[in-house]
């Protein structure tokens, strides 16, 4: 067990403005909380959601702020009241470092319903930093069989993903289809190919075709091909929407066969306008999800790690964090890129 | 047991236009199928989609046909591969009277998604006559204790709003709002008040407020009140929407809980616009489902002899069905007319 160590600050690199390349910043972290834990932070993923806060797409950033909400590190400190974790232990952070523990949702497990649950990087500092503070309920212990390296995706992008097959209850005789083959879209053919499923992958070319069956997939479809789309229509028993582009939601119903849904992870810009007859005669759902609760992400690493499933990985050291950005505004992620700290 | 009573042709009522009155109308049923009952009709509730059929809304309509599909009377003839049904016996028939039985829907006893599932009305004739055919898995036996002059509406309105509360998991620790109090509506707020439910009516006005309640609502919401919507955001669990208009469907949505669920059983005209923002945060869905299986209705008339629920209905000699249907076009109904065979 390794001892306490305490900095005044800390330091990471933050937004300043939207598309501004972020820059070094410190800050004090005031005392530590009774129920949080200290990380030093080691790796720390980059996700979407980090450049949609950094270019404040969605209207609630608040600059200077430091992003980053995929952590892996290991405890530097524990405050006086928690639970479970230990100095040294190394634990992954995501999309929130906290929530209230007493309402409903949190009581039953569902913590990531909270309605005060508290996002790592919304009005607070997050992981593209030397340390970061969690409520102990939201460190999730890492199994040691798990490269530390390429985890840190897992406790965003990939509880949002995997979050879904145990909360909607697919199945491993289900035929189900995955829209987007990025960050969270590659993560999903490893899951859904190691629960058993038929999966399909849908893309908007057939470019990545080797890519994703490489990854899981049994069949690819390029969304566009309207005769393939004919082929598959009224098979699927869950279509897992990970891009966050408006599509032709008509056609991608169409391929749902009888108590088919439609679930929703990406943050579709547009209305999808949902007919009563695409629904009623084959009793179909729409639905959406956000990320995991922690018991669900252990529930992941445990299933990661019986499979050896991890994300697919670019690193770059932490001092690069810009070129890293970049890298991801090109579309060139192949598929989630990590930062490495200290470096 | 009665002894077989053949005719060789049937008579009853027939639309010949949209909106035209039924006129007198008779045909040649031909050969009973090895599968089939023939059912001497007692009884035919009305419901909306015989009007919508009347009036070719769906576009499906060919003149002329008979009407009705909320049949009960008794079983007159029996095909020589019948299964489980006896001469006399009293059953009841509803939107579909035959399914293919082998399909994959059919095998796991979702007749009611067979691709193939043969409806009592469309591009045949129905139950506003003095006899009606069905397959022999789609006669449902009624129990003894259930009144034949009230039970006709269980088999379409009864059997697409009781569907949903075991195909969607409604517990009876569920708070559930039912929107549209009328044919359906008023069947749902029976049925979900015995789940053991908290019910709340949604109505465009507060006339029937003390009607709702009287029909086993707990709470009565005025849709159009915007205080009122607010007051109650946030906590249902289920939402049955029994209505066939274009409403408000955001504010609808927000009266959800966590998890919660809008499901559909009314045709809405238009489509809805869901946004993913209304449904990956509090990981709600929205959904839809036809009539019940065979199965279910044997079910829901169980917990209907059970609970002692039998629709409200007014009746009509089946001679003056022109002045029933303009009735029920006038929205006089409360809540569902019968036709009374013979009279």
């Amino acid at each position: 067990m390794s001892s306490e160590s305490v900095l005044d600050t800390f330091t990471g690199w933050a937004a300043t403005a939207p598309r501004a390349p972020l820059q070094p910043h410190s800050y004090d972290p005031g005392p530590l909380g009774a129920e949080e834990v200290e990380v030093a932070v080691e790796y720390c993923g980059i996700c979407h959601s980090d450049q949609s806060m950094i270019d404040n797409e969605w209207g609630n950033a608040r600059y200077p702020f430091i992003p980053g909400h995929e952590v892996v590190g290991s405890i530097v400190r524990v405050g006086d009241s928690v639970r479970g974790l230990k100095l040294g232990q190394r634990v992954g952070i995501g999309w929130y470092k906290g929530s209230c523990m007493h309402c409903h949702s949190c009581m039953e497990g569902s913590h990531q319903l909270c309605p005060t649950a508290k996002p790592t990087i919304v009005g607070s500092n997050g992981g593209f930093a030397d340390r970061l503070r969690s409520h102990w309920a939201w460190a999730i212990p890492l199994p040691e069989s798990l490269d530390a390296s390429l985890a840190g995706p897992l406790f965003c992008g990939g509880s949002t993903v995997f979050a879904p097959l145990l909360d909607f209850d697919v199945k491993p005789t289900h035929r189900v289809g995955v829209v987007g083959i990025g960050g969270l879209g590659h993560l999903a053919l490893r899951f859904l190919n190691a629960w058993g499923c038929e999966v399909t992958a849908f893309t908007s070319s057939l470019n990545k075709q080797d890519e994703a069956r490489r990854l899981g997939a049994h069949k690819v479809v390029a969304s566009t091909d309207s005769k393939a789309m004919q082929a598959i229509a009224g098979t699927l028993d869950f279509l897992l929407v990970t891009a966050s582009a408006d599509l032709d939601w008509n056609s991608l119903i169409a391929t749902l066969g009888p108590k088919g849904r439609l679930h929703f992870v990406g943050i579709v810009p547009s209305a999808i306008p949902v007919h009563v007859f695409n629904l009623i005669p084959r009793q179909r759902s729409i639905s959406g999800s956000p990320v995991g609760s922690p018991a669900l992400m252990s529930t992941m690493l445990e299933f990661c790690a019986r499979h050896g499933i991890v994300p697919q990985v670019e690193h770059f050291p932490m001092s690069k964090v810009n070129d890293a950005i970049q890298h991801l505004r090109d579309g060139k992620a192949r598929y989630r890129v990590v930062l490495e700290a200290g470096k």
